[in-house]
């Protein structure tokens, strides 16, 4: 497969020299390069990728960024614009969802100034997003990496899990884990959410213990070389009831369900739909969130298993499975799988047990 | 003094019912209202202010979100047009330096269609800049706490910085120690950087061991109630040589020189060509960087102590004061309190020590 930024290119530029991509924005800007840095600019052309960075980061662009020609400033405007005049380009497209309407108007009238068009309508978004959703086989083994630290935090926490410690004290733990073994960052806050907490879906970590017959779920992921991972798993601390039982076996069921059916042209809604028809025949009303969410560069990317996305599944994807149930001041069940969609199906990324601990 | 959101009716809408004004960003809707949610808008009538949220947030907002009347919602664009069209109001600022390209078309399109008109220039942006700039008692209280458990960070980690220490593990434990006690998370990546890594100033903490003789900075703070901390304090493991310990003299002359000049009136570059005179006299060409920069709700705000800025210094500014000599390839000192300009001076809201500490 093509580096991201030929992809990039083949697709808008298609070798016009008078045509140019300016990414701007942090997340994109490292996406292309894979050099993270708080400022710069990445500007593609039909012969050459530049990224511009001022002396903070030069140096080390010059040794690390990837697909491009690292270019020192001491002027970024005046750069950019030499570097476009070069190249005789006349338009340059622009990410509109990110670019804020103050930067937008700069460079709109600096383009001007220098004979040249501010692409400012949505081609360039949209082209990002398409190719984001499409994850290359590096990418899927970084998505894995990050998830391997995931996995082992889980095998970590559990015997912390004991009558008395509190959520906030569980979170810290694993987040600590995770980067004490690698993880550059946490994907996101933990979630730790034991007994009545379980019900609200985005608790949270608070002061409150755990307790015996509590379900614990726990919302984890790792960030590693700029990629994340996601899981959730629900323990219980001792024995559950029946009734407890029932109901995670309902969210196991629905969660399995999906990962036999994904497959390519397989439409997102429809995929979302499997796994909620499973938890509102018992259980109506208490699957209140979508099953779940492109995962990659970002947390949430595209595309989502959700009742509104139409995105047809296609090999590449990285796409979470996350049914739950949340009985409102009782307790509430998530189990959360990454899953890759494959030439034939899907294969999940995540390799913690599933089947109920009772600890 | 009046709540923020007041302060902001008062100058910009000043009992116009015509006027109104969205605050859209993640930043300074929590700024007005005290409230973090990833999602929203609070919108400022000259009768009532309204913090939309969706049902995520909605009753977690009603229960502590101040300054506002908190609104539900399912279609956030039908509210928003009903608040606006019952309160008569014809225009509406936006905050161009935040609102995307996309977001700011939305919003235009969907005034217009109601009779209405975005007002697209840097109005609101400013003034929200100007009243972020003087802080209110009750912010400078939120910033001291915050700075309560960075001096208590400081005050842990000493007996930590041993022969053989990595930066990263010191590094984790100020991280682990501020957020067990209280912290609502890093005000920014702490940086901790030892020996040669020193020169650089914002060195990433790294596997490298303090060794004897090395000074160690430590540029920590802590983030609380919204509000940031910023301190560095630069410590020495064992004896250092004469040189070191003029070196440290130095930076330490020019940080206090600062505390003795500020006061109101007095024009923040000049207050950056106190500090730079003193370090250049002996060590030219040593201090790459600007003296300081506003702390308040973001760790980097304004004004900014640098040749650039000619911002008079008023009471209720917060500024860090932040001198460094950086001697490439041997080591770096920084030392930075924040100060708060006072009616007739400044005062320093950071406690920690500054005498060179051989540890």
């Amino acid at each position: 497969m093509k580096n991201p930024v030929e992809r990039i290119a083949e697709k808008l530029i298609a070798g016009d020299s008078q045509k140019a991509i300016m990414v701007y924005s942090e997340r994109n800007r490292r996406y292309f390069t894979e050099f993270p840095s708080d400022a710069g600019a990445l500007l593609i052309t039909a012969e050459e990728a530049y990224l511009l960075q001022d002396f903070r980061y030069e140096e080390a662009a010059s040794y690390t960024a990837k697909n491009c020609t690292v270019v020192g400033f001491k002027d970024f405007k005046e750069k950019l614009c030499e570097l476009l005049e070069k190249h005789g380009v006349k338009q340059v497209y622009m990410e509109i969802n990110k670019l804020s309407v103050a930067d937008a108007r700069t460079f709109e009238k600096l383009f001007q100034e220098h004979g040249m068009e501010a692409i400012l309508d949505d081609t360039l978004d949209k082209a990002i997003k398409d190719q984001r959703m499409i994850k290359s086989p590096e990418e899927v083994a970084k998505i894995e990496a990050a998830q391997a630290i995931t996995d082992a935090a889980f095998e970590h926490i559990l015997p912390f899990i004991k009558e008395g410690v509190t959520e906030r004290e569980l979170a810290l733990e694993i987040e600590f884990f995770m980067r004490n073994n690698g993880a550059e960052a946490v994907a996101f806050d933990v979630i730790v959410a034991a007994g009545k907490n379980g019900s609200q879906c985005h608790a949270v970590p608070s002061a409150n213990k755990v307790q015996k017959g509590d379900f614990i779920t726990m919302d984890t992921g790792a960030m590693l070389d700029g990629y994340h991972s996601d899981m959730t798993r629900t323990v219980a601390l001792g024995h559950v009831s029946d009734e407890q039982r029932e109901v995670y076996e309902t969210v196991l069921q629905a969660q399995l369900a999906v990962i036999d059916a994904v497959k390519p042209g397989m439409l997102c809604c429809d995929v979302d739909k499997i796994a909620r028809d499973i938890i509102e025949k018992d259980y109506p009303g208490t699957f209140g969130h979508g099953l779940g969410h492109g995962v990659g560069f970002e947390i949430h990317e595209w595309p989502a298993f959700s009742h509104r996305d139409q995105t047809p599944c296609a090999p590449g994807m990285v796409i979470t499975d996350e049914p739950g149930i949340y009985v409102p001041a009782k307790y509430g069940v998530r189990i959360e799988d990454m899953l890759l969609v494959t030439e034939d199906g899907c294969r999940s990324l995540t390799k913690s047990p599933k089947e109920l601990i009772e600890l």
